[in-house]
Parts: C-alpha cells; sequence; structure tokens
C-alpha cells in the first residue's frame, strides 16, 4: 500500500464519529431523494446510523416508546418485527386486521378499531408503523391513504414510523409515494410525529455491510438516536464504499433501472406460470416475493390446514414458501415467495416444481420430488438470512419452524 | 471489476449469517489465541459478533440480567459503561471502590463489602464486571486477584463478564493474563458464569470498523446473543478484509511488536517529562493513557477542585485530561490522559504545555495559552470518538462538560 492509501486508510479506520462521514451522508440522502423521483429531498443531517433496518427500527422504538407502550400494525406484517420491535424494548405490537376483501388495504374504519381496542384495554399507544411498499404484500401504498394515515396520527398525536427499505424495488406502474412527499401536503402536518426507516440491503442488495437508517423529522429523536448509534455505527470502511458507489449518478441510474427491469421480468415469469395451474396471487408492483393465493389447496379454511400444506410443500416439493400466519394474516391460504434471489434455473426449477405440486394436489396425491441432483441443488437453507427474516426469537421453540427463509436457494 | 472480483463481491455483500464469514471468525479466534501468547485456544463457535464492544457489552448485559438486576464494578471505571451497559438495558452498575492506597487494586475485602450492600438493600446482583487491562488505569490484573475473582463469582454464582478490549496495548512486563487462562487453574470454576468481550478498535486501532465480539463459555448465552446479534453484526465488508489481514501472521507479529515498542515510548516520555515537574502517574504497562496524579495542584481535596483544576486546563492550557471524577474514581485529584492518538509534534506540545502549567501553578497563577497557531492546531475536539469514550448519555445535561475526549487531537 502506498503511502496516500495508508493515510486514506487510517482516516477512515480511525473515524467513529455518530454522524457518519460527511460523504457517505450526502450520498445517502441524495440517494434517497434519487429513489422517490426527486420530488422530496432528504437533509443528510437527519440521518442515523443503526446496524441495518433491524437495528434501526429497534433504535426508533427505543426513542419514542417506553416498555409496555404499543404501536398499531397492518397485518399482514414482517414476522421478524416481534423480534426487531419488541424484543429488548418491551414494546408491544397491536395488529390492523386487513384482508383479502379489498386486497389487504388499510382503511380508516380498522385503524379506529384497533386505536379504539387499544385505549378500551388502557394501553397506551404511541404510533403506527407502516410498511412501504409492503412485505410481504409487494404492493404498495397510495397517497390518497398516506394521507389518511397522517391526518390519523395528527388527531391523535400518535407516531407514524414508515418502514421504506423497498422504496427502490418498484418495477412497474404505479410509481412510489414516499411519506417524505406526502408530509408536504397535508394541512397541518406535525412533522415531530413522521419517522422513516431506510436500508440499502433490499434496494441495493447489500443486506451483509448493515447499512441502517433512522430519518427522522423530530429533532430530539434524531438527538437521541445519534446518541443510540453508537450500538450500531455503520463500518467506516462500508460507509467509505457507498459514498464512493452511489456517488456516481450513472452507476445508480443503471442500476435501478436494470433492478427494475429484471424484478418486472421475474414478477411476470413466476405469476403468469402460476396462472396457468390456476393459481393466483396478489396484483403486486414492488418488493422482492409476491403473495400467492393458496386458498384453493387447502383442505378447509384453517390454520392448521395452512401449515399442513407448508409442511407438504416443504417436505415433498422441498421448496419454502412462508405461510401468511407468520406474518399474522387473518386468513388462512396465502403464502409469500421470493423470488428475486436466485439465478434462472433456480427460477424455473422452482416455479416447475410448484407447478406440479398443485397439478397433483388438485388431482389428489403429490409425488414427492425424486432427482438427488435437485435436493442437492436446491435444498432448502433454513439457516440462511440472505435478504431478509430468519426470525429467532428466543420466545419460539428450537423446533418450531421457521418459515421465513427465501422460497429456495441454490448452493453450488 | 473483473467477473471474479464481481462474484466474490456479491457473494459477500449477500453474506448474512449470524455466526459470520467463517474465515473472520477463526481469524479472530487465532488473533485473541495470539495476542495471549498462545496459552489459552479460542473456539470460534463461540464468537459472538457486537457492534463494537459498546454493542458487544449491551448484548451481554441483555442475555445475562433483567431491568433492576445490578453488575459490581471496581472503581474508577470507563465512563461510557453507565450508557452502553445500562441506558437501554435497565441494568444498574454497583461501585467496587479501589483507591490508591495499595494503587487500586480490587481487594476481596472491597468486593464482599460491595455484595453485602447490595443484597441487604434487596438489589438483585447477577455479576461482576473487569476491565482487564484497565481502563482507565492502564494496569492489568495479577494472576492471583484474577483466581480470587473467579473463586468469589463462583462461590456467589454470579456471573464474571471480563473486558479484555487493551489485551495487545501490553507494552511493558508483566504480561498480561487472560481469564481464559485463570479458569483453566482454578478448581470447580464454572465455566457458564465466565464470558469475555473483546474488540480490535483498541488493540489494532480500528474503532471506525465497529468490531466487538463477546465470547462465552456459556452455550446458552451464546445461543441468546447470536439471536441478538442480528442488532449489531459487522459489515460482511469488514469482516472479510479482517480475515485477511489477520491471517497474516507475519503481518501481526510485526504490528503487535511496533505497537508496544511505540506505547512503551510514548508512555516513557510523557511520564519522564512529568516527573521532572514533581508530577507523577500509576505505575501502568498497558492501555493507550495514563493515570495522572495532580492531587499535589488541587487548592483542596475536593470534587470541586478537581473540577475548577479541569477547567483551568481545558481553558488557558487547551488540552482535556479527562477528570477522574468522570470515572467514578472515589478521591479528588486523579487525571486520565491519553498519549496515543496524537503525531509526535502534538505529543511534545501537549507535555510541554502541561508541564508548564504545573510550573505555573505551583509558582501561582497559571498564564494562558496565547500561541494562535497552537490554539488551531491543538484544538479540543469535544465531537471526536476517535478512541473511544464521548459520554452522551440523555441523563446528562447538554451543558455539561465531556471530559472523556482524547488529550488533544491535532486537526490539519
Amino acid at each position: 500500500m502506498h503511502l496516500r492509501g495508508a493515510k486514506a486508510f487510517k482516516d477512515i479506520a480511525n473515524f467513529q464519529d455518530y454522524h457518519g462521514l460527511p460523504e457517505f451522508r450526502n450520498a445517502v440522502a441524495e440517494f434517497m431523494g434519487r429513489v422517490r423521483g426527486g420530488r422530496v429531498k432528504f437533509d443528510p443531517n437527519r440521518i442515523v446510523m443503526g446496524g441495518g433496518a433491524t437495528g434501526a427500527n429497534e433504535l426508533l422504538m427505543f426513542c419514542l416508546a417506553d416498555p409496555g407502550d404499543a404501536f398499531l400494525i397492518p397485518t399482514p406484517y414482517y414476522p421478524a418485527f416481534d423480534r426487531d420491535l419488541r424484543w429488548r424494548t418491551g414494546v408491544q405490537l397491536l395488529p390492523i386486521t386487513c384482508n383479502s376483501s379489498n386486497n389487504f388495504k388499510i382503511t380508516v374504519e380498522a385503524l379506529e378499531e384497533a386505536y379504539k381496542s387499544a385505549t378500551e384495554a388502557n394501553i397506551n399507544v404511541k404510533g403506527l408503523i407502516i410498511t412501504n411498499p409492503s412485505n410481504p404484500l409487494g404492493t404498495i401504498l397510495d397517497k390518497d391513504t398516506l394521507k389518511k394515515l397522517v391526518t390519523f396520527v395528527t388527531q391523535k398525536n400518535i407516531h407514524l414510523v414508515c418502514d421504506e427499505i423497498y422504496s427502490a424495488t418498484i418495477f412497474r406502474p404505479p410509481g412510489f409515494v414516499s411519506i417524505a412527499e406526502v408530509v408536504q401536503e397535508v394541512d397541518r402536518c406535525n412533522l415531530d410525529l413522521i419517522h422513516i426507516v431506510y436500508s440499502l440491503s433490499k434496494d441495493l442488495g447489500l443486506p451483509g455491510f448493515r447499512v441502517g437508517i433512522m430519518y427522522s423529522y423530530n429533532d430530539q429523536v434524531v438527538s437521541c438516536g445519534r446518541k443510540m448509534s453508537s450500538f450500531g455505527l455503520v463500518s467506516s470502511q462500508t460507509q467509505h464504499l457507498l459514498a464512493s458507489m452511489l456517488s456516481d449518478e450513472d452507476f445508480v441510474g443503471r442500476f435501478l433501472g436494470e433492478s427494475s427491469k429484471r424484478l418486472a421480468k421475474r414478477y411476470t415469469i413466476f405469476t403468469e406460470g402460476l396462472k396457468q395451474v390456476g393459481i393466483s396471487c396478489l396484483n403486486a408492483n414492488a418488493g422482492l416475493f409476491y403473495w400467492m393465493d393458496l386458498r384453493p389447496l387447502l383442505k378447509e379454511p384453517t390454520f392448521e390446514a395452512e401449515m399442513a400444506l407448508w409442511r407438504g410443500i416443504i417436505n415433498d416439493v422441498k421448496l419454502n414458501a412462508s405461510p401468511g400466519s407468520s406474518f399474522h394474516c387473518t386468513e388462512p391460504g396465502w403464502f409469500r415467495v421470493c423470488f428475486a434471489n436466485m439465478d434462472d434455473l433456480t427460477m424455473e426449477t422452482a416455479l416447475q416444481r410448484i407447478r406440479t405440486f398443485v397439478d397433483q394436489k388438485k388431482g389428489g396425491e403429490v409425488m414427492p420430488v425424486k432427482n438427488k441432483r435437485w435436493q442437492k441443488n436446491l435444498r432448502l437453507s433454513f439457516s440462511a438470512q440472505i435478504y431478509d427474516d430468519g426470525v429467532m426469537s428466543p420466545h419460539k421453540s428450537p423446533h418450531s419452524p421457521m418459515p421465513h427463509s427465501p422460497l429456495v436457494r441454490a448452493r453450488n
């Protein structure tokens, strides 16, 4: 390493400012604005680092709530929130029930109902959490809904936490609307109540780098979060790399375009392929997964039947599609299927297996997968936390199923 | 980037296993053994990642204690423990009083006394925390003391948390003795009670990389800590770099030798320079700082006088030496001086300033530093958390002094 390199290395390795490298913060703020079509600007000084979205989410809970306080959250929701948001903070999550009758949209009625139940039970509701785009639905919230949510939290004077970690995975219209845009348009919006969680794990495919961001419009939350960020700062080496990567506007543009194109292609192949065997999915336009409707395959409309079906898929087909119950879905029969983190051959194989499974299931019994080569190359990866998930709460039995790994993962 | 590079990058960026890259875990275990003279072996499977020692320490508290539980800790101790160990966990720290009469050594009497007071107050004592080498003392614990501590925790059936993050900063005899060696020699030692916190921030000078390690002999703690490590995993990019760096045995050997030599030189220059103006320090052989005895300069033996002296040093001499009160020292007049994180010119200047200050103080009034160039180049860095510290607890007034930044830090 020549001297300039050594000097630069020393500066980076020694850097430990809770604010982060200025070039990193600026690049992330710039990137967040770009992903939102340049319609909003983000202030680099409001960017607080957390250890992945996992750490950023927890940090926000520690800032906003005391043990016993609650946040409302629409179902179905990301299973690891039960760990990330509750485990060490003592915070409760209270479901807002959404269902397929209106494509799992959040209604003000359901919201008011959940809030009322909580207050009647003497629970201190501190806020509302939304994921937009939604994991597991793959859908986005429209501007009208977002405005209603902002109005709701303003009226109740509770916080709104917007997890937007999939904001750059939109692969077809309509375009993404960030809460950052909506707050500019809502009258008397109390910005002190609005907080965004972001990450580069999904949007840039860098989960290993542990880049989580808490962005708050509330000065006190920024200040408190900054002090707590010492528990999950981003490696300065990684800050340095990303500052350089993200400041290459041409690269970022090509990456986002290519990523969106590939996701659209995968989504179309999968959903079309399933449609041919009579399986439909929730109409989606974002995310690295889709929400598959296997209700026609249930023996009866119960969660026991859903788990039986899930075990059948696991054991006989050697694929893992996460059952809706693990996302707190209130209707049995929905499954989340990750389609992004595999190569084309793996995807084709997985799709073919699902099709065969569905065909056999409809015709009667299922033939277990026999092909040895498949079993070897497409074996399930219970331990892989490639794109997210892997709930490992201590409250769960070690023998409980861990249904949150990607659909399938090829190992070479 | 050629194709092999791209493939390797993808694998690393996607890697998100809570166990860490095997080559990283192996290299860290190997390094920890080497720093301890090869007298003990560390099991890579017991290495749990945390976000710096800060995150690793907190993680251990979450694993071992419930809110309200307490840990005993000898004074003086690292001020940020008040944040790292207590802030989000609800754990209490109960001081074990050590003082200069025996060079701040931990005695069994003081230990028993602290334990007795706690149990009488109905406090649930969960363990004992030691830093070895000590921050702020720069001293190490001898084997006999360590054995007594192990016997003590075994008898009381409480945990022993050994923070050994300065283990590679020994710069002169006697050599370092790790708790890992001692537990092999104590009869009926209950290994389930023994836990080590490690980091590469001090020993390799890489605070920016946020590498914290929790190493436990207790399987349940390893398992629980591993699940929690999602809040502070080490960036896979950094794991990859360090695996490569640490597996270069020749480099590691030269680094450790050179580092030790330079620390010894700094320590000698500083302590000899101070001795000439009648100021002594606690006899030390480790760490990046020394414990300076300014009791002769106090107007009276009170903490008010200590703070007055500290303000004098800050305002007139433009240097920051951390007052003992911030380390919960029970005797006024001690100051921690960091001597490692500055270039030679800065160090010479700092030493000269202290000498001048002491001379003037003894002779009467102090002349404030007038030299503009000094003021510019050697200005205090309240915000720099270069080697550690920077307590920013929310419980502190924003106007309270933050006496934990390094002695002086040059900016170019």
